[in-house]
């Protein structure tokens, strides 16, 4: 490899590593799309071989992931954090209440923007535990007749993930998917909308995925405003405004080797040995300090201490100079954090194994 | 040029042509930036690269426009749709009246966002005319102590730009510059707001530029859901969430190539260029006909019509199978649309010209 084209390894927590292959195939194709004449960069949204580029993405999701025919799959932008309004906006009907099960930072920003559209009640939180655990059902209060009960599935910060699913009482559940959808199979059926930012775990920022049941289209009022209104976009195929082509073009790409890889079998099997890899050398000596209860470990963010933080900074520095980047825990809670998406190479999970035995035999 | 590497002539009306060395660039470090070793795909928003991707981004913005420092410069996403909203959330306060100056479609839904937030005076319209026209001084009926005046400036469905600004009453202008910024230099000291989508004039899809006058920041009210708050995004310098990484990087390869061409005055003296000839055939014969009054015509969006819908039909046809791409004009007034931004290259402009006198030839 030249200098220029060497790649390291990339522990970021999003937006993160992307497959190699796709990388290579946006890269042979950018000036011109095969048989176009031009750059996806270029082409009209309206276009024969845009409409194609994003009905095949949209069936590559559906068929990895099982998609029913009753949900539609929206390409929208502005993030998750978009969504954190604009689920409330669309579904907090006047005096319903929103349930919401707190489980690190991402959730308590999606109850904040809740509570400026509609009554919102706090079924869970174990912000007392440091947000180290997923509550257990008995702990759940919700609301009868709620509008809908919210969850982050995989809290990237605090380095937890839902295994099961909460009880909800009948109502619709909302997943904030953004740093796991796509690591395993989910049944779709059991939840009423998934959204995720796509830059951590589907392809580069700059696109959202939402995965909503029909009937809950019905609640978004025509007083919103347009481009939040769940309905216009659904109606016109995410085609209302122009979309982000290409980061769409990307997902698609990434659906795609997701599919060569087996599906979402296949790469949970790896993602799985993968976090059991890391997790496992967390384990094996007192000088790993992992964060999470065992039970509820993510399988996509991997999150531990040092004996100190003199350790943690030094850690840091030698792993980023060998090659390993990306291990600095957030800025809010500090530590260390190996995000290890879909993407992400085992030979990565077993460099930093290996980078962590050495680390601890001269330090520990 | 081998068949997959073969490019057209791209007349869309955006997403539309980026320069060709611009495409180069991004296809040569995809994979990997010189001496990083991610791609920009995957890069952390809040890395070192990014910082200075974003920073050059913007400086380079700031010198070509001549932005003075009291001026904040965003980049946001969701496309001037978003914009439509945002602009009356923070800026249409209580109790105030907007002026809106309906030129076409997109100041229509423009100000039909606008009426979901306030009072909305249509200050002029064209619409009567069939929008080929931009008004008169004479013509627009300005509210007293506006929240703001709001124009379109450049209309790429309907093929008119302002060519000097409206009166505002000392009110902010507020301008929906989509398709025609960075065009040819303007003095954003005149305006309180300018807005555009990148997919035109500035870069591809999924990215969209905000450049606000700091004192209207004071307007945003903090009950506004975070992510259509103008305050928020500039207290936190574009990266209160993650924003569009790529096309920000690739805006930001315009900007550089824009200020290798000369900067705004010399691409302006070249766009002027550009329209004249196409003008000059369009003026040569009665078989043209082009819809947009004489003083009033776009520099990107060049719109006629043919002696019959036949006709046009046969033109597009041919046109495209000449290598001429993207002339149908915009589904709701049908007709031809020829678009030159900024990185549509006269040989193109030239080639359209000679196929237009031979069809006219064929078919006059």
């Amino acid at each position: 490899m030249s200098t220029t084209t060497a790649r390291i390894f990339n522990f970021s927590s999003g937006p993160a590593v992307l497959p190699l292959p796709v990388l290579e195939q946006i890269q042979r194709d950018l000036v011109a799309l095969p048989g176009v004449g031009m750059s996806v960069l270029e082409i009209s949204h309206r276009s024969k071989v845009f409409e194609e580029i994003l009905a095949r993405a949209e069936a590559d999701i559906r068929a990895l992931a099982g998609i029913p025919d009753t949900y539609k799959v929206l390409f929208l932008q502005g993030g998750a954090s978009t969504q954190f309004s604009m689920v409330p906006l669309n579904l907090l009907t006047p005096g319903a209440t929103a349930d919401y099960i707190i489980t690190g930072s991402w959730t308590q920003k999606a109850a904040k923007e809740a509570k400026k559209v509609g009554t919102v009640n706090i079924a869970a939180t174990t912000e007392s535990d440091g947000f180290s655990r997923i509550p257990s059902d008995e702990e759940i209060r919700l609301t009868d007749g709620a509008a809908y009960v919210h969850i982050t599935s995989n809290n990237t910060i605090e380095g937890t993930q839902w295994h099961r699913l909460p009880p909800t009482g009948g109502a619709p559940l909302v997943s904030d998917a953004s740093s796991d959808l796509s690591c395993r199979p989910i049944d779709v059926s059991q939840y009423g909308l998934i959204y995720a930012g796509a830059q951590k775990n589907l392809g580069p920022a700059g696109v959202t995925l939402v995965i909503i049941r029909e009937d809950l289209l019905e609640r978004s009022s025509p007083s919103l405003h347009t481009m939040l209104n769940y309905k216009v976009h659904a109606d016109n195929g995410s085609l209302y405004n122009t979309p982000p082509v290409f980061a769409i073009y990307a997902v698609g790409l990434v659906m795609r080797w997701l599919r060569d890889q087996g599906g979402l079998e296949a790469i949970a099997a790896v993602n799985e040995r993968k976090a059991r890899k890391l997790y496992a050398e967390l384990d094996r000596t007192e000088f790993w300090r992992p964060t999470a209860r065992r039970e509820d470990r993510s399988w996509m963010n991997v999150t531990f201490r040092l004996p100190s933080e003199e350790l943690e900074k030094k850690f840091v520095k030698e792993a980023t100079a060998a090659g390993l980047d990306g291990l600095k825990g957030h800025r809010s809670v500090g530590g260390i954090r190996a995000s290890i998406y879909n993407a992400f190479p085992e030979a990565g999970v077993d460099a930093l194994v290996d980078f962590m035995r050495e680390f601890e035999r001269r330090n520990g």
